[in-house]
């Protein structure tokens, strides 16, 4: 099935004890559709960019299946930006430089054809920008699945609650859940979610794995254990769009193909973290990400 | 099977968000011990304590199928006594008091009929006095399991790692296996701990889980999602016992029932902080324990 996905396209700068990149291709939207291209979804990318985004990255998006009609470019403008550094460990790092550019006005607007896609994803944006794609859909979506950060609760929670209001999934980290709940008990987190709207919740514990909820229903999966991890930037984004672009592919949205998902998006994720920027997600190949797969099954695997 | 424990018997104070003991129950050998009881596991521990230790604890653990002959009692002296103080999180504490009392000179010595047995549980403690337990084994135990904590490797390293090199499994925290390995990547620091001598690797994530590594194989298990933690204390203890105990009661240390050991860990210590100190692991009904497990298997079980 096709996936519309809408979300950053962007120029990062990324520090991490490993090393240093100039100004790379980033953004969420950018994440997402690459983590949702090896499956078999068709992705339709609505985003914006200025006039210095390198058409190399959209020949890239493009030979990696992802649709560009739906990325505006802004000529006189400039593309987001975004630079940060991570500390030793990984687990924090600091912003170093936030230059909203084009996003900062961005007004997107679907193409024609894609009002009717049955699969949607509002990668990490604000939830104006995020309600407005939900607004100009022909009819209901069969699953909307959104991101969101700290950020909009702290900036525009009014809205986020609104947007939030309007979705079948949602997913943030563990700290986002709880601050967006007030409860620190995941488990009471994600039952005080439910009640503003959706009715799946995947709470993303970074490198402690990912937890999916419905109703009375939990599942956990593990993130994949590396030797190594390289850069972080993205996984989160990987992740969702990961599971999206699954559920997507296989146009089944049961609780048990939502399991499946969840750890679809768990090993593109870890592919992410081990290379700089986006370089893990290009031109994968299928085999490795089922093996992958095979590992992580077998990480949790057991006779009761 | 028979399995030989010995650890710590102690008075713990603990104030957390939800309230506040005076001298309750506490020490590692206790919480090993409660938490292996409910598995075919006849328990034997090996401990100290002071005249001032209420004889209503001794028969606690008597009642618990625990036999208690290794438990030496200095009637002049003090039991060792803990105090410690957890923030609003429940993740890290403050140690508010240690006084060793008895447990400072302490001399394991053990029965007779204790030294053939053939599973071995050491419980965090002195890596000296741990050692002078498996010096006293007429043989080779069929499994050594112990846990030892980052004091010890800041205090007494040489020691520690003499004892380490004498063990099968060793059970530590996420950051004891980092300082110990001097490797951040869990998965390295395990191959680093290999070195050391034990053949099997667990390291501990407290509310994100736990791994178990055995030559190139890994297993994880999250901890049981709970709606409330009322008191960590003792989790670490209760999970190693819980482990250590399922191995002793089904006499099979296969990789295949390790795995399940470390789930029984897992649900042993769930019961554990939802009670302040050890009565969580009071008189527990085995249908209780069973439920839990099933509710586990549940939680990451998935058709892949």
């Amino acid at each position: 099935m096709k996936l519309l996905v809408v979300g950053s396209v962007a120029y990062d700068a990324i520090e991490t004890p490993f090393g240093k990149t100039n100004k790379i291709l980033g953004g969420a939207g950018t994440y997402v559709s690459l983590a949702s291209t090896y499956v078999e979804a068709d992705v339709q990318l609505v985003s914006v960019v200025g006039g210095d985004f390198e058409q190399k990255y959209l020949d890239l998006l493009q030979n990696h299946h992802v649709d560009i009609k739906g990325i505006q470019v802004k000529e006189k403008e400039k593309t987001f930006f975004w630079s940060g550094k991570y500390h030793n460990n990984m687990n924090s790092r600091d912003t170093l430089v936030t230059e909203l550019n084009v996003l900062g006005s961005f007004d997107p607007i679907l193409p024609e054809e894609y009002k009717d896609t049955e699969f949607l994803m509002l990668g990490n944006l604000s939830p104006d920008v995020q309600r407005k794609v939900i607004e100009q859909m022909n009819k209901k979506p069969k699953l909307i699945v959104m991101d969101t950060m700290n950020f909009w609760m702290d900036t525009m929670l009014d809205e986020l609650k609104q947007t939030i209001s309007m979705v079948d999934v949602i997913s943030i980290n563990d700290e986002e859940a709880r601050q967006l709940s007030g409860e620190y008990s995941l488990l009471k987190a994600a039952k005080a979610i439910f009640k503003m709207g959706p009715s799946t919740v995947i709470i993303k514990k970074g490198e402690h794995g990912a937890l999916l909820f419905q109703n009375d229903d939990v599942f956990f999966a593990p993130a994949v254990l590396l030797e190594e991890v390289f850069d972080p930037t993205g996984a989160g984004d990987t992740f969702a769009g990961g599971f999206a672009g699954y559920l997507a592919g296989s146009n089944d949205i049961s609780f048990e193909n939502m399991k499946r998902a969840v750890v679809y998006g768990s090993v593109m994720a870890s592919f992410c973290v081990e290379k700089f920027g986006t370089e893990g997600l290009i031109n994968r190949s299928i085999d490795d990400i089922d093996a992958r797969m095979k590992e992580f099954t077998k990480l949790t695997s057991f006779k009761p």
